[in-house]
């Protein structure tokens, strides 16, 4: 997996990106037009089209660029103590999420889309991989440190995105945003019976 | 709510439900037609159109019917032992949804259209209460028979379903069915930690 933060994104690429977030959360995934995007672009469906093919094409690349996003906020967590740093990876996959709702909702009618489109599936695969790799890397860290037990690093791991993903299900399909909050303790008391 | 195996079905209704579980296996929600579940029935889509008026119609009516079905294989259940109870719970959650992928996938898609769909929001509220009010019940009985520590019951049925869902996610997004073995193992280190 190439690491995603080396890629930059030229000015229009960001600009159209910022376009197709805000059309998502107005219109959804399945209401999603190149047009609608266009409108919120500012520009032609043709200068759209100049960058993209198809909306999915586009599509597939915001999804390069929420990982790159979600990268980003992980570079800023600054500390390097294992403990303090699986707390903030935690909060940013299920804290953060609760301010975007409307984002939730397309997401999840893009990852419903997965079994039927290959590029959308390669990116939530890739988007997984790469959250599973900062997670384990945390846990291993603490082992190494002495402060988490031994574990299986690459379970727990699964286990703590298992929980994350069922949140984010959960939030959108019952209209419940508290379902992230409630998943917050359970990663909490999840992460205390294994590590600890 | 009302419980749901008081309900029957009659003659027909069942047909239709049979033809919509083939149809929807074959052919996802997205693509999925009255005249594909007709194709299914054997009979005219008129056929179809006399017991439901629209696709959604009929698939808010499937939905009660895989409710029923799950209800039907609880009941089956024959142990009120409170652990073995709630291990046969977690395995008709976690372990007999690795035999259909399929139905997995459109019920995921059908799961996104739940932000847009009342009849599917209600559908999925429904039976979610359903089974976290069995949880519940079991757990209860545990604590009460002193096998089970006097935890927040609700909170650890909602963390239960969290991870439940969350592996009905990832078996579908990341073409993972093991996701669903891994999430059992999870349900029991989460279990043995709260509860034990």
């Amino acid at each position: 997996m190439t690491e995603p933060s080396d890629r930059t994104l030229s000015e229009p690429d960001e600009a159209i990106m910022e376009a197709t977030y805000r059309a998502l959360r107005k219109h959804g995934y399945a209401d999603l037009t190149i047009k609608r995007i266009a409108a919120e672009y500012g520009k032609s469906t043709a200068a759209v089209h100049y960058h993209y093919d198809t909306k999915d094409e586009l599509l597939a690349a915001f999804l390069d660029y929420l990982l790159d996003q979600f990268v980003d906020s992980i570079h800023d967590v600054a500390t390097t103590d294992p403990e303090d740093r699986l707390e903030l990876l935690l909060d940013e996959l299920l804290v953060k999420p609760q301010e975007n709702p409307d984002l939730s909702i397309a997401l999840l009618e893009m990852r419903s889309q997965a079994p039927y489109k290959a590029a959308f599936s390669e990116r939530f695969q890739q988007n997984d991989e790469y959250i599973r790799y900062m997670l384990k890397a945390v846990i291993n860290h603490g082992i190494d440190e002495g402060v988490f037990d031994d574990v299986d690093a690459d379970h727990v791991t699964r286990s703590l995105m298992t929980i994350v993903d069922g949140a984010r299900t959960r939030a959108v399909v019952l209209d419940e945003v508290e379902a992230l909050e409630t998943a917050r303790r359970t990663a909490n008391e999840y992460v205390d019976a294994m590590l600890r």
